[in-house]
């Protein structure tokens, strides 16, 4: 279950450079390239003559000739060479993705390409935003992609997956604000007076309680940012705090497996690359503690026989929103596309 | 093809301790642990609440809380705390299995809760009588668990699977007797005056030929006890001969997986350990040139597209008659649950 | 979709001695051996009795012995021996394949054998001729068979694929000339005045241009031989030429993997030893550009959600014809099977 007419992140902008490189997602395989120009060029893999994937082929030029029998698309996907012939069949085309290059980060259009929209780009700008400083990368999870939205808009897991970094149990007893506005999700918890957790500390030197805020925003098809924030109790003083982005995208690479993107982008200590460095390898120790997590619940429901319905608490509001949303827009999609063939058939 | 109202052994009384364990038995995922009383708990692996991994969590006093959220459980399943909110959700309880521990092993009743019978469980009381000594194990097989029960209830295979062990060409010749009483299948072979096999030789120093009994017990769903006699032949002097139980409870992990526990237990020489070893040892090796046999098998039953119905000869009469038993017992439960849901319907 | 009225390449003569052979073809599992006398054997490799795996047994005499219970069969795959008991039942016999020798080559006839017909094997006599010396192998490919035939029925590839062997631009700008002759399929291409490929010139040591023949012949339903020859542009001087016949054969294990079958036979400098092995090694190597090309090809097919139809191109002909043969024996075959089963109804 896939919303097709959405952005999803297919990598890293430094991943895609002069040689091909494949990607799957939403159960597509895709030719990643950067033209002579610098732009990303996402082709589907597959040449459409046998089906040859493109990314074993070779770049000429701008073009991308299939490594079977030399049939060359250029980065609009249109053929512009078929070996031994001088015409070409009018089919003889592959399948362009529209992409778009922002925050450090390579975004893709898996659905209708008519209708890709740049305003539905999540809000990443703190991935590269003067006076912010960024660590990230890319996990492969063997989960659901809804599994890993679930856990970033639920925090109450902190308290029990991530005791050694950036949980405690503080957060279990405050309650989350939610509300819904269109098609994006947001959840708020606000902590006062609270233990920083142990990663809080080490960054930021805290010596007593601070007051902790936690904003959630989910947009779809999964993008999640979390502004982070952790002040000395009582006081106002950013310059002593710890503020950070968690920023997060999930790419599915198909109903089991997902790519989980993510930066840390802080406002402090900026030229500080050892800190750059612990808070990087912290965060992603952290999120393997989800990986285990999340692998183990894929496996579990994956194997329910009775597929049992969930039982919900009051902490999955927003996870609930959130599916509600992805859940309409699937469904929203899968109607057009009948109307689309009704009104093909009717005509 | 499973029936749950059943036993299965679900492990050794040693293997379950203070820590989560995991197990998957007829397809259905446990966590099993001992409560401080030292009392043996089965819960379904699966929180009801989004299905993550219980055995992933921790034991908190004889509670178990879930790793993911920490919504815990007590040891009948019931939920005892959901952080952040006080009301606990009517339908959050963990799903408990029946468990009996006995005779070195844990078992475990897959079914409805109210139809457990301890009095369905087979005597498998050598295994910790005294005046007998036990070695055993437990072999992962990935095979289905009636392939075992087969190999078990018809022993002609040890003239050409364990020629180095227990088995030689005697055995051939002499036919089984079987009969069933209830839900039991009883096999007897009794071999007069021939030529024990080289672990008896080995074991037991004899000189000449032996009697060779094999008295066969079958007990639902995949329980099987050998009584194994040799003694010098025409002689009824049990101090020379051998006689120990060869106890056998084959436990489904799915269709094609299964586990096999295992002991035998003498009731010779009891206090030689180098001994002990020798039969654990020879008895592993022999069951691993069984389970080379039966994971061929069962590639080729699963790979074959026709399908192709049995051959059977004389001495599958044992195998048939437990398999009957099973079939029966699984259509049964399945017209029980269909009338079930049908009085459901109709109330 | 496999044809079995049909001869398929189950092994390299010098592999199948006095010891049991498994091999999977069509789907279907075989054990293979060679009687005293010499002839190969191919009997299914299950025993009716419970479907052991009859390779996991022994050979006694001509007669293979189950290694599960001991039930025999002769070479035509009737049972000569139950262990205990007297009588064989009357469906006790194993399933034969009709093999045939030659060529070096052992082939086997996946359907009916009354149908058996030596006059459809393909004339592969070169692989074992005077006067032509042969080197070769077999490589296990994960890939559908028919794409290892359209890879043989269009050698437009070597110019994209096999750069470093066999194969140059010069390929791509001279059109192939196909006609189909019954069930075969010809398919030629000569390049006049043209640069000879790498491998040409190390084995021959051309100085200039080549006039470059490649004649190939489809049997159904994975047979291919190609007659190659590479002669100074120009003359008709064999004797400083390159002629050999590349002859191939690919035998479906299932739906997605393959066993493929290869010779390069030459016929100048045959007691070069040092050429043949310069021979084996290059085209093993430019074989294994191919297999990573077609794995690649395989996993984008059978991922294609739409299951896109090909578009075709001139070179395709010959592959295309091909298939058509294929095609179109399995229908006949299956409309076959379907008139036997109405006609074993209606009588």
């Amino acid at each position: 279950m896939f919303i097709k007419n959405g952005w999803y992140v297919a990598a890293w902008g430094h991943e895609i450079g002069r040689e091909l490189t494949q990607r799957w997602i939403i159960g597509e395989p895709l030719v990643l390239y950067r033209t002579q120009a610098g732009e990303v060029v996402a082709l589907e893999d597959r040449c459409p003559h046998r089906r040859a994937s493109l990314s074993k082929g070779r770049l000429v030029g701008d073009a991308v000739q299939c490594g079977y029998h030399g049939i060359t698309f250029d980065c609009t996907g249109a053929c512009v060479h078929v070996p031994g012939q001088e015409k070409i069949p009018s089919s003889m085309a592959a399948r362009r993705f529209p992409v778009v290059e922002r925050w450090q980060w390579v975004w893709i259009w898996m659905g209708d390409p008519a209708a890709a929209d740049e305003s539905l780009l999540p809000d990443f700008h703190y991935n590269e935003a003067p006076g912010w400083v960024a660590t990230g990368g890319c996990i492969p999870v063997e989960a659901n992609y809804q599994l890993l939205t679930d856990n970033l808009l639920d925090l109450t897991h902190e308290a029990y997956v991530h005791g050694k970094t950036i949980g405690n149990s503080a957060i279990v007893d405050v309650p989350i604000e939610h509300h819904v506005e269109g098609n994006e999700v947001h959840v708020q918890r606000v902590m006062r007076n609270t233990p920083p957790p142990p990663l809080f500390k080490r960054v930021r030197h805290f010596e007593g309680n601070i007051d902790r805020w936690q904003i959630i925003r989910f947009n779809m098809p999964a993008h999640i940012s979390i502004d982070a924030r952790g002040l000395p109790a009582g006081t106002d003083d950013v310059s002593r705090g710890l503020r950070w982005f968690s920023i997060n995208s999930i790419t599915p690479i198909d109903e089991r497996s997902s790519l989980y993107f993510w930066t840390i982008t802080r406002c402090f200590d900026l030229e500080d690359e050892a800190l750059t460095k612990l808070i990087g390898d912290q965060i992603y120790k952290t999120f393997m503690e989800d990986v285990e997590v999340l692998e183990a619940q894929q496996i579990m429901i994956e194997t329910d026989q009775r597929q049992q319905p969930d039982v919900s608490i009051r902490a999955d509001s927003g996870t609930i929103s959130a599916r509600r949303i992805v859940q309409k827009l699937v469904e929203e999609s899968n109607s057009t596309a009948v109307r689309q063939v009704a009104s093909r058939v009717a005509g």
